[in-house]
């Protein structure tokens, strides 16, 4: 419930309906009842409004038809409560009547949010999928940078310096109050945003198209932030400056208070910004937060920036962090690779300066007791997937599809020879398949689960950024052919593949799936083109296709077959 | 935003803080404003609250430092707003400022909550998880009847009768007044719901332990209904009547209305729940919905029950409805079969009396202008996944986990041999597997893609009810094993399973998918034994199972293997 139980001098309105006989009257009475006249007062208030005598037979019921009486007066009567006066409990509604609800959403709307949302796949653990939603947030924010564009997640785990929290700091547009305000919102996004002449979302445009649609424009539903912070910890607190302002701005949203203005019946959903100038710390007056004097004394040097503060950390994320550091810097290398590296990614052989489509710094800094800080910068990372994919690669097969209108797709093939003695198609150190270490099978099993082995082909982005849980196995002309091909089977196993969509595919709120990806891509009007030093190319793809895989079978497989021993000779080169 | 521009009588409250020099005071002043006296009035009653004089150099600002002015007092100052009182625009604040806000989630967090939630699958369309939703509570409120708990889905498609709509109706408990508006309160589930002492749900009570968790408690998050109506369509009607009270009470809620509320500014969560008489209709004037007077003179019969009439439903929701009938009646049929059927599922050889493990009718009826109703009870069907599952199978077994104390697992295998020239194994109806047709490969492909193929061994069922995209690949115990077993290989691929857990294993707000049961499944501190006639056996598992495959590869399997042609016999028994 939301409404309050009383009004300021414990006095409360109650709606009364006249329904005992026919000639009721349609309308209600708004009634003012006073707390300490109680049901005495209610009833003879209702003789006066209504113009009855006291002696009348009549009950006052709630809209569930108990009767109200001395007893149960103040748990009824509550302030905009319907009541019905009526010859008897039992008597039937001559006519309807409107009663006022309110059913303003519930408090876990927010601190439930990503409870439920991120959930595991395969064995693997969600969290950084949450802390995927607050880079989507800085890479948002960041887009029109001019310089660098920094994001930085700051492990706060030293102990001396408070509580552990979790904080993710960028230096991009920032907030002004009314758009700080607007990010607690739950479910505003850019596009119901009303035109504000404080915002600068008022009047969305979409983004041009840019190869990848590395666009940087994944904000989107208006839920991410909340749910991922809420997922991580208890409470959030949201500093923000906006390049031309003089003030920073900071808004606390935490589970206690939602309980504590629940308990109180205060409005649940109103709060206060902090308004201050940069640099002043002398609101945190909490030891275990002690660790923001330093974050706040920070903002002395950033014109614009956005932190984001998270405490009541879960124990458990707080384990996971430590001690599968390692794994999950991988992930997220894995979700941003292009965001990172350009569109091209991380390949071995290209010059590896900063320029406009690759200036951007992910890093991640974990602070403990005692111990050097851990600081990693996303693109140092060379044994994430993708990367993987690209290094192991011999050669690539680009292609493009467009999906009613202005729903496009990219996509690349990458072909892992056998090399000597083995496949090159990489494994995911996160996740080996689980089958590659059982030798001694027959070798009908070990065929199928060489090289890919069950994984499906395509790893799927959208507007340039990893969908963790879609992957699409394959098309009918990357797929192996009913028929003898111009490649021998187990090349079809050496592809590995990445699709890239612009927003016009759709994901779930949490974007961890798409919605249809695999529907539409396999409707029977998406046509896929082969791209070749940029040129779309005429032949079918299939036929494209068939013959780039047998040219890299013939170009890039060495395949040696062992028959008698001749002694041993040491191989170098391998 | 949520506030409202202007207070009854025009008058506008602001608070202004003065910050234009090191003794400002801390505190805010609410001031009063008339919307007419406009900038002038502004200026007149800051220098009179705070006694300045008006020749003093200073601005009144925004938060964002936009000097007000005579031209944009109206857009900046409205109700509610936060002033400042500085000496320049761009002064610093010497003491931080506290803002009020309001931070109300958009009405799209129900309007939309189901559009990002209910996901495509390998070519699924989602829909009937939707409506699965609303069986889901047609389930929990049926689950304290006496006699036979029916549920309908209606599909109102006669445009004779007004708009198409979609009709969930049960003979559950119903909802008073109280419990409908609680419907509509987003997130409130009934872990949160106040102990009210009109509410039934006060207190809540962990159902008691049963077979398969067949448990009807599967009103979880207090999100499913309101995803699920408007996943389907524009508007629904919530219709509900207690069995102890004498009034039906209906809400309706329609993005319409939001948006109407949202232009007008009225306040966006505030409507109203009509009392009536059963069967009385009156109300209903638009023509649009006319068959609603047929659907409320039924009310005359009834004793307690809900409708939830959805209407402005998707026009290609209503192509699937029509066009894939025969196919989505099944999925339901597979997502609930063991509600209908009872815990031992459709089995062949049992006798079909209802009784209390299968009283539950769910009705499907498809109503089109100048046809005859189609109607089916999902209980007829007999070609939904887990009958044919459960009647191809010659052997089951059975066995059970633990989990952290009071989480459950149950579990079957079922065994479906091969016979004299073919696998048994069920293909999918709905999705045949795409490999099975492609007849010409080697003779190692075929082995993999026998029977089962690619697909996970269990499909798993929460409280009972299927968790369609979540399904469990294998067990240890139960995978085929590294060296030769006691059965050949491929018999591993010729068992189907179904695991069962209580709610103590987390799923997704949708239903769609389990958070964590493979990770729980696979730890350590799981410990699966086989149940044999109810009992539990002491031998290890893998044991149990290597002998039970074993048994089965003998005692099933025919295979026959054709040698020389030596005439043609009929086999009537196949
Ligand atoms: N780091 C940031 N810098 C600037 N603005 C931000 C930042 N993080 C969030 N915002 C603002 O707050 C809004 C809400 O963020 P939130 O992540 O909750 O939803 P969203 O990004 O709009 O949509 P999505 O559900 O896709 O994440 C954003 O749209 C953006 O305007
Ligand atoms: N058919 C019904 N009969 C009686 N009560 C109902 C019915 N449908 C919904 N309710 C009530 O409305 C509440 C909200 O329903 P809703 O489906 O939105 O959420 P929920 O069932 O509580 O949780 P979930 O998110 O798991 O569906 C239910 O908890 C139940 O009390
Ligand atoms: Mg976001
Ligand atoms: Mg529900």
């Amino acid at each position: 419930g939301s409404g309050s139980d009383a009004g300021v001098d414990g006095c409360r309105t109650v709606y009364l309906f006249d329904r005992r006989g026919k000639e009721s009257e349609l309308g209600d009475r708004a009634l003012q009842v006073s707390e300490r006249a109680g049901y005495a007062g209610l009833r003879a208030s209702v003789c006066q409004t209504i113009g009855i005598s006291s002696e009348e037979k009549f009950v006052i019921t709630t809209t569930s038809r108990k009767e109200i009486t001395c007893d149960n007066f103040d748990e009824t009567v509550k302030d905009g409560a319907t009541l019905y006066l009526l010859q008897s409990v039992d008597q039937s509604l001559v006519t309807a009547t409107k009663e006022r609800i309110d059913f303003l959403p519930h408090y876990d709307t927010l601190v439930k949010s990503g409870m439920y949302e991120y959930y595991a796949s395969e064995g693997q653990n969600p969290l950084p999928f949450a802390f995927a939603e607050l880079i989507d947030n800085s890479l948002s924010a960041t887009s029109r940078n001019v310089g660098v564009r920094r994001i930085q997640i700051k492990l706060l785990f030293d102990d001396t310096q408070g509580k552990p929290a979790v904080a993710v700091v960028d230096n991009g547009r920032g907030m002004t109050s009314k758009q700080l305000n607007n990010w607690a919102v739950y479910r505003l996004s850019k596009f119901t945003r009303q035109g504000d002449f404080e915002s600068d979302h008022s009047g969305y445009v979409r983004p041009v198209p840019v190869p990848r649609s590395l666009n940087s424009d994944i904000s989107y539903f208006g839920v991410g932030g909340k749910q991922a912070v809420f997922f991580v910890g208890q409470s959030a607190r949201m500093i923000s400056k906006p390049a031309d302002s003089q003030d920073v701005h900071e808004l606390v949203l935490a589970k206690e208070d939602f309980e504590k203005k629940e308990k109180n019946k205060e409005a649940i959903y109103s709060g206060y910004i902090r308004n201050r100038k940069p640099a002043d710390s002398v609101h945190i007056t909490n030891d275990d937060e002690r660790f923001l004097h330093n974050l706040i004394a920070e903002e002395k040097e950033k014109d614009s920036f956005t932190t984001v503060v998270i405490t009541g950390v879960q124990p458990e994320h707080i384990q996971y962090l430590k001690n599968y550091f390692h794994l999950w810097t991988r992930q997220l290398t894995h979700i941003y690779h292009y965001y990172i590296h350009g569109p091209k990614g991380n390949e071995k052989n290209t010059a590896k300066e900063v320029g406009p489509s690759n200036n951007i710094d992910i890093e991640i800094s974990l602070f403990e007791k005692g111990k050097t800080p851990k600081i990693v910068n996303l693109r140092e990372i060379q044994d994430d997937m993708q990367t993987l994919y690209i290094n192991t690669a011999s050669d690539s097969f680009e292609f493009k599809a467009h999906f009613e209108g202005d729903g496009v797709v990219e996509g690349v093939i990458r072909y892992h020879p056998f090399l000597y003695d083995r496949e090159t198609y990489p494994d995911d150190p996160g996740f080996p398949s689980k089958l590659r270490d059982e030798e001694d099978d027959d070798d009908c099993f070990i065929l199928e689960r060489a090289a890919r082995g069950k994984r499906p082909i395509f790893e799927c982005f959208w507007n340039g950024r990893l969908i963790p849980y879609t992957s699409v196995e394959d098309f009918d002309w990357c797929a192996p052919p009913k028929k003898r091909g111009l490649a021998p089977i187990e090349c079809f196993n050496r592809i590995s593949g990445a699709l890239f969509t612009n927003d016009k595919f759709q994901v779930s709120t949490n974007k961890l799936t798409f919605m249809d990806l695999e529907l539409k891509l396999k409707d029977k009007n998406t046509l896929f083109t082969r791209i070749l030093n940029g040129q779309e190319q005429r032949m079918k793809i299939d036929r494209e296709f068939a013959l780039w895989l047998k040219d890299c079978h013939e170009k890039y497989d060495k395949q040696i077959k062992f028959t008698i021993f001749k002694g041993i000779i040491t191989r170098p080169d391998l």
